[in-house]
């Protein structure tokens, strides 16, 4: 262990350790990245400190690197101060935890609130003025800001784990039974720095996210403490927005049942959070995946408006279950006409898939 | 067969018929039950003429009898009107399909509007002048009206399934099977004159609501048809919402569990509908009911501000797949500070539970 403050060095003995580091920003390695002007937002420091920035300087224009759950909510928040944003994302779409034709529904978003959207452009480097950031280079455009803000994803701080040998998976964070157990007698990891287990590719997976720290935290303190909890894991749930649009996907994408060679049938349908005649019914798209022939449930993903995202958990329940999709056509979900059609949106999407699987 | 244009009667013969004559809305057996000014809502005509009246007339007070969803449907788009409105329930709780300390946060949800609520209170007449309604009398008390409107509840319409000999059920609606078959070779029946399976109780229930009349008709039309289709039953399912208090359940509440002689635990809490810090965060209240020993659940009850009453369905698809508590709090859900705390007050709900069954 080294004191801070002092830089001294002492040993401190344990009988249990938890390793929960969590997960560091990815930094871009390019020209001119530490220009002043460029931000990460991985901690609440962070969003108050470019929060401060936004507030003194007069700025124009924020360009934002990556295009995912990061990158849609700072522009969210800079669109409602009235900067002008673009968006640059090296992948093919925006929010790549969906399937293309769901992205493309998040960008059409982003565009109609007036946000420059450039999909599959490499940022190359930073041009800057007397130290300060002026403006973002592509491999296709010279974007200027006065500010930019990094999405670029997370990776698990594991250089110590690997350093004191525990065990990392194959996603390269810390490998972790249901227990939290690293494999090393007394060591224990939760939270973003490792693991956790996916229950419907039943394969360890990497998905840090608040929620799930949060209880692997839980259970882990539990065992520590001399009880007994199992965290049996996650079905791949995230939820985000942009503006009025909801954005929410659970289990497997298309791109992630192709790789794990699921032989799949897809609905995608169009419906209204309400009933359509009632005020404020928005706009849902829901997709929908289940296996051929065993007609399991694999994954779904929404886009709409107000109503829309938090339907996803329906869908994440079935997926802990086991459901097939000719059980979850017959929901008995909640109807009145302030919330719901009178099928509700997500038994439409599994009616319209019960056909094909 | 009779028509009702000339009154002339024939013989229709038939290979398939589908008896759907739905419910209709009860009546009160009181004196001056008669008078001009007393609404029942039971069809779309009956809203558009009510709208029609109380946009012509001068109406100051309105008064209604009953507390459950067409009663506090009603309220609230008077209140939005800003008439003066009481609500008399017979009951000792507005909302009776909830247990009384759920159904409590209905009652002061509708007194914080201005609605005056008597509860336990018997209709026992009505006065009127030139035989236009003046006032409704109670055994408690004599409350001025101009305009009263009727929400009592509903009586599935089987006179005539009862006299050409289709069996009926317990609750006195026609039986059958999952298929719709009535028992009697060539008849149907489906909707709000039928019944319908209960999934928690497993026995044949009578709730009569829009979205699992629609779920059966499409069914009976399948078979019909010569295809081959089931519709499995339902888990009591229902919301509504009074301004911005939503209102759902599902499963079974305190007292059915206890008439099923179900041994349960019960726990309920109090959260947000969003992170606490997060703009237009609500009160939520939800009560998790499971059986002692099995851990399996049971049902659940919400009451609380936008967001808090779809969450609903989540419950409903872990009783379709007869999830257990201890399944149920570690539910990968989805969460970000606009919709959900870290742990959904659903989770929450679980998690005390689970200590106790």
């Amino acid at each position: 262990m080294r004191r801070l403050d002092d830089g001294t060095s002492y040993r401190e003995p344990f009988d249990q350790l938890v390793y929960a580091t969590g997960a560091g920003p990815r930094r871009l390695e390019v020209p001119g990245a530490d220009a002043q002007g460029i931000y990460g937002v991985a901690t609440l420091a962070d969003g108050l400190r470019l929060r401060e920035v936004v507030e003194r300087e007069r700025l124009e224009r924020v360009a934002i690197v990556g295009g995912g759950y990061i990158g849609i909510e700072m522009a969210e928040a800079f669109v409602a101060r009235g900067l002008a944003v673009a968006l640059v994302e090296l992948g093919p779409q925006v929010m790549g935890t969906l399937d293309p034709d769901m992205g493309a529904l998040v960008s059409a978003a982003l565009r109609e609130a007036g946000v420059e959207v450039y999909l599959g452009e490499r940022v190359t480097g930073f041009q800057a003025a007397s130290g300060r950031v002026r403006a973002v280079e592509t491999d296709r455009r010279t974007l200027p800001a006065d500010l930019v803000v990094l999405g670029v994803g997370v990776q698990p701080r594991t250089e110590l784990a690997a350093r004191a040998g525990l065990p990392l998976g194959e996603s390269g964070a810390v490998r972790i039974d249901d227990r939290m157990r690293t494999g090393i007698p007394g060591v224990w990891a939760a939270g973003d720095c490792a693991e956790t287990f996916h229950l419907v590719s039943r394969r360890p997976a990497y998905i840090p996210l608040g929620t799930t720290a949060n209880k692997q935290g839980r259970v882990c303190g539990i065992n520590i403490g001399g009880g007994y909890a199992r965290f049996p894991g996650v079905v791949g749930t995230a939820i985000t927005k942009f503006g009025q649009t909801e954005i929410a996907r659970t289990g497997l994408n298309e791109r992630e049942a192709q790789a794990l060679g699921f032989e799949y049938g897809v609905a995608r349908i169009e419906d209204r959070t309400r009933a359509r005649y009632y005020p404020d019914s928005a706009r849902i798209v829901v997709k929908l995946l289940a296996e051929k022939g065993s007609g399991r449930l694999l994954g779904a993903q929404i886009v709409g408006g107000p109503g829309a995202g938090k339907r996803i958990d329906v869908v994440a329940t079935a997926l802990h279950a086991g459901m097939r999709v000719d059980e979850f056509m017959h929901l008995d979900l909640a109807y009145a006409p302030p919330f719901s059609p009178v099928w509700d949106p997500l038994l439409i999407a599994a009616r319209k898939l019960a056909e094909q699987v």
